[in-house]
Order: structure tokens, then sequence, then C-alpha cells
């Protein structure tokens, strides 16, 4: 396909100089100077044309961006530094040149703005919808990755801003907590951190399973954000109920054992030995987050 | 989607251990060691419904094999050692959960024939037809890598076996050559290399145009596969067509200044100053290779 070099041979030009890379996009493979004292962390995500996305409503632009900072917000969730990542679309037939490009210059703006130089990908087009994804590598640089399993009863429960309601457009445009998710590593003991893909109900769900633990929510410590309260008005479900199982909000939920004071870190509650959710000490269902656009 | 953590979780009983694997799949990232010896290489594969393979005729299982396979042999081109792998799979809604795990295990099978695992992923469900990716990271293991531009004018041109009609179902089944790709480059001075995935006319020319070199080919030493006489028989087309232009060989093509004699070698041609590719002294139109099921 000769459409596909084109758009291959475009990318490698857009290509910047990289201290770290010896071998960009245009090989077999990319090659990447490694520092020994770095541990290589490894993830992947995808965004799926009517999951992830509607193409008939979000711009390619918009959807590079947030192919790139879903996988952005998991570097954060284990507090390393994102060093490169290697994006895979599959394109709609006839979905022309432009289209390709600008997909690729959201993944690109999104990353440029973390020094994540997209390094290689794979680009093919079919009869179908759109399918892109982007796997992301990132340094540990000094900080041991927090896992989801470390956090201990009695640990507070963190989160890092206001919930609910990304369905209404947050969902396609939000900040990578990374900065801030070194900035408390550094500081202070985090146990475990998740970024909050689906929900929070059900992501605290997984640290709890995962460390073996329980939380105690305090329903009037949950920050709300407007989106959750105009989407409640929409759809007569509480505000909180958006901001305790929304999805896509892509804060951070950490636990630890200090009680930790910054702009923007909300205490929600505290970790239990009992092994279930509670919210004001009624127990919290696990609702599945389902997403519809 | 319930389903989907399920699987997420059946993946993760699948997992084994490995030395190099501090945290696998389940957590934001996987995190690995990484010695300070070693580069560390990265690429990225998708096979797609339709246009990689026909769900209709393919199992779940070879399909898995093979979008691992075709990593696996970018290892190869590089000569590098495969470390990990991470799986991207966008599934049919509704295809049921032996074929998801059909999917993983038939990756999974490929993976283990080279001791690479699969340290992490990520999956959805769509009204879509199946696309799925993976992302392999390798080390560079003592073996500088091989790129495709280091080829000089007067070196010899190989490959590592017979080409051609491999669409007869060769290409879901095919051994990545990394162990004859690093036997090599121990033994000899090899200046490029390319795992012919695109038709060796076309995998020659990126070498070429990468190398700025052109390449004087000999029709009586190109090794004609027997799938190419039999292809030949259905469609009409020369066998030496075949073995020139179809695609997804993945065979090595490589060049060198030493003559080498192994076993499965073969020498075909030698690079010369002319930017052009010639097939006994004429010049060789670089056929676009169209993959068509």
């Amino acid at each position: 396909m000769a459409g596909e070099f084109d758009f291959i041979h475009w990318i490698q030009r857009q290509q910047q100089a990289d201290g770290n890379v010896i071998l960009p996009a245009g090989d077999d493979m990319a090659v990447l100077r490694w520092s020994s004292a770095d541990l290589l962390l490894v993830a992947v995500d995808q965004v799926i044309d009517g999951v992830h996305f509607d193409s008939a409503i979000h711009s390619p632009r918009q959807i590079g961006r947030k192919v790139m900072n879903r996988n952005l917000s998991d570097c954060a969730a284990m507090a390393c530094l994102p060093a490169g990542a290697v994006a895979c679309v599959a394109l709609p037939r006839g979905c022309g040149h432009e289209y390709a490009q600008a997909l690729y210059l959201g993944m690109r703006e999104a990353g440029d703005a973390f020094d994540c130089a997209i390094v290689g990908g794979d680009t093919g087009s079919w009869p179908g919808k759109l399918v892109a994804s982007v796997t992301i590598f990132g340094r540990s640089a000094g900080i041991e990755p927090i896992k989801r399993s470390g956090a201990r009863a009695g640990d507070w429960i963190y989160v890092t801003g206001a919930l609910g309601g990304s369905i209404l457009g947050r969902h396609m445009d939000f900040v990578p907590r990374i900065a801030l998710a070194r900035a408390l590593a550094q500081a202070h003991r985090l146990t475990a951190m998740i970024d909050i893909s689906d929900g929070l109900s059900r992501d605290l769900a997984h640290i709890c399973r995962a460390s073996g633990v329980g939380a105690d929510l305090q329903s009037d410590r949950i920050p709300i954000h407007d989106d959750a309260w105009t989407l409640a008005v929409k759809d007569g479900r509480p505000a909180l109920q958006h901001a305790l199982h929304d999805g896509e909000d892509h804060e951070l939920c950490f636990t630890s054992p200090d009680a930790i004071t910054m702009p923007g870190i909300v205490r929600i509650g505290q970790t239990t030995a009992q092994r279930e959710i509670r919210l004001d000490g009624q127990s919290l269902p696990a609702a599945a987050w389902e997403h519809t656009l």
C-alpha cells in the first residue's frame, strides 16, 4: 500500500532528535539507550471507535491525544517517567492522509508535553473503524514504582481531583498527573496507587483486592466535579453516584500512612482490615462501570 | 465489562515466573529489570481481520501465533534477543472467552519458544472485527543491533530461505529466524538486515534506500519456495515473480562483505553504487505488494 509508506515516511520526517533514542522509527525496531539505574516499565492502552471515542464527534487530534494520555496516566499511576512510546493504528480505508496525520500529531502533542517521543509504530488500513493503541515505556528514575498491592489497613485514601461526569468531554482531554505523582512519591510514603479509569469504586476495589484490605469512605469528602452535577441534572442520578462510579477521570487514587496536605489532594477515607468497601458505614456495591458514548 | 475483568484475571493466572519481571501484568504497568549492558529495542506489529488473516478461515490460536511471530521476526531482523511483550486486542463482541483465551495462548505459544513473556496488555470488545497487536522489546545482549542503513556498495546480498507463495498458509505459521540471525551476527560482519514482510523486492529496496546503494540480483540464485511453484500453476504468474514480490515470508535479507557459506543461507546478488535494483542486468520495478487473502 503506497499510501501507508508515504505516511510512515511523513512520520519519520516529524521526528525530533532525542539523546536516548539511538535509532528512531524507520528500521525494524527502535533502539534506545537505557540507564543501569532504571527499571523498565511497560503498559499498553487502546482506544476503539464507539467505545472510547466517537469518530463522528471527536477529531482525530483529540483521539490521538486521548490514546497517548491514557498511557501517560499509567506512568503517573506508577510514579515513573515516560521514556518513549510506539503507536499502532488500524485506519478506516479512505480516511485520508490528513486524518492519519492529525491522529499522529495528537499523540505527539500529548507525548511532547512529557518529553515522551514516539519511536515506532505500525499502521494499516481496513474496511473497519478506527482502532488505535499506544505502548509506553517508562523509567523508574529514582522512584520505586508504586504498585496497587502495598496498602495496609489504616492507611489514608486520597484522590488528586474532582470526579464524575467525564463523559461530558473531559474523558477526551485530561492531564496525566505525572509531575504530581512523582512529587507525592518523593515527599511521602505512598503504599498503593492507581489512575481512575474504570471509576473510583472499581479502581479502589483493585487496590483493595491487590492489597488484601477494605476501605471506609466518607461521602462528604468525595470531591464532586461540576460535570457530575451537570450530568445529574440531565439524567437524574445523584452527582455523588457519578463521582463514585463514572470512569475516565484519570485522577489518581492512592494510599499513604502519612497525613498529606497539598493543594488539590483530597483525603476521602481510610483502608480497613475488613475486605469490603463501605460508604458512610454502608457496603458500597461495586457498580460495574459501563462506558456508553 | 465483567467479562473483560474475568479474562484479565484468567491471563494473570497463566503467567509464569520470570527472573527479570519484577511486576507482571495486573498493575498499571509491568516492571522489568534491565541490564546496564543492554540497549532497549522496541517494535510493534498488528494483525487485522481481512488484511493479515481471515477469521472465517484461521483459528484464534493461529492468529495469536502470527501477531507474536511478526514481532519476534523484527527481533531477528535486528539480531536482538526478545525480552518481553505486551498485547492489545479489540475483540468482536460476543466472540466468547474460549476464543479470547485461544488467541492469548497462540501469542503465548509463539513467545514461549523464545522465552518472551507477555507482561501486560489491554483488551476491549466492540461491534467490529478482530484487531490484535503486540509490542515487543528486545535486548541487544552483546550484539550491536543490525540496522537497514549499513550496506556498502560491493557487499554480498543473502537470504535465509526459499521465498514466495506464503499466502498458501506459511504466512500464518513461520519460524522467526532469531537464533540464525544471532549466529550470523556473531560469526560475520553483517552490514544491513531486514525481515522479508513486504516481499524481497520491496524489503531489499528499504535496505538500498536506507544505505544509499543499489543491488544486482541474479534470477537463477533466488531460492523459490515450493509454494511459489504451486501458486504459479494456480494463477499463471511465474514462480520467480512470487519469490521476488510476495510478502510475509519472514525470512531475513541481509548484506555482508563476507563470503558466507552456511546451510540454508543463499547468496542472491551484490550491492552496487548505482541506486537501483536490477535483476540479470535489467531494472527491477518495485512491484507494490498488495496483500489479498
